[in-house]
């Protein structure tokens, strides 16, 4: 059992971008910032649905693929969820359709309630008002021994790695410059003690950065 | 003939640390960002005189050897030179002892004049106060058809940036995070915009980025 996180930011740190709108719900940077991990054979099949065989293979579907792998449950921000563009819809399901790419119990942080909503395969969002530790207890009790994966945005995993609950923290560093966002890193000085670092470099230019502990 | 830029920076993008005293003059955090590149054969020999050949080799050596190939004239700041920590001593020289590194003319950026410096080994320091650009038209006239570097603080290296000056930025990113500095990639939204980017890592942990036009 860890616990994990897995993102992608640019060059100058950025996770999150801000420049969306309702008809660009991710904003026009979000495709340059995550292209190379959408364009991965695993993403395409997982999350688009796409079971030609297409995307690339190699170093990113590597970890694309692992991204998956042996996750019992999921913790993430009302932002990802939608909550912060969609907050006065009571039937807002999140961005992912009736059968969302996580399948198992996904634990989303909000001071709103809302019950509890049952997807199809497997996925059930659980809305909680409450601390990172807490939050992590109750996925942790359902994650039947598997990992728990905290998914984003980055102010909640800057939360949680400020808490010093992340065993496994995965960057994927797209090189390009956004000039603005929500930084990953800030505040966090000397988050490498206690981790060992490891970097790889993907053919699409992809930098991988794993602290492991 | 092209420009360069070779620069260090931590994780969250901090090329300079800000930690400096009299005591420890490049700030505690020094070390550990520039510890790999100093490590180096190239660099021990180069900059420590150190003719023994100890030194790591790899993939930082060869970057440390590049650093200091086809250069035929450097610009830095007024704080790279230690006009910041030693603004009211005529008799200051700069870090590197009477024989410094560069070999070449370097021009400091300085509002305040001083006579030029010539000093042995082919390094002579001249303190202009001018513009990006038209140290740059210095800096080529003296530099033999040889690159011109533009060798830092991080501040100087995000003018010549945004002037669109720069034709080769190598950036070596050290896997720590420091959480305080200056950051070299504040306000260069699209920078990549017209650079091809390799990026290549180092078993000492280095992510090695270069942009090229």
């Amino acid at each position: 059992m860890a616990v994990r996180v897995d993102l992608m930011i640019s060059l100058d740190g950025f996770a999150t971008t801000m420049d969306q709108t309702p008809e660009v719900p991710f904003g026009e940077d979000w495709p340059r910032l995550v292209g190379a991990y959408t364009a991965t054979r695993t993403f395409r099949e997982r999350v688009f649905k796409d079971t030609s065989g297409a995307g690339t293979t190699g170093i990113d579907d590597d970890y694309a693929r692992e991204y998956f792998e042996n996750v019992g449950a999921e913790i993430m921000g009302a932002g990802m969820f939608g909550l912060h563009n969609f907050p006065d819809d009571p039937n807002w399901r999140g961005w992912w359709g009736e059968e969302p790419p996580f399948r198992v119990p996904v634990f989303v942080l909000t001071h709103t309630a809302r019950p509890t909503l049952e997807m199809a395969g497997g996925t059930t969002f659980h809305f909680i008002d409450t601390t990172p530790i807490d939050a992590l207890q109750q996925a942790e009790k359902v994650a039947g021994g598997k990992d728990v994966r905290v998914g984003g945005g980055a102010t909640v995993v800057r939360d949680f790695l400020k808490a010093g609950l992340v065993d496994r923290l995965h960057v994927a560093i797209t090189p390009i410059l956004l000039g603005r966002g929500i930084r990953l890193w800030d505040d966090l000085r000397g988050l490498e003690a206690g981790y060992t670092v490891k970097s790889e470099t993907a053919p699409s230019g992809t930098i991988h950065l794993t602290f492991r502990r």
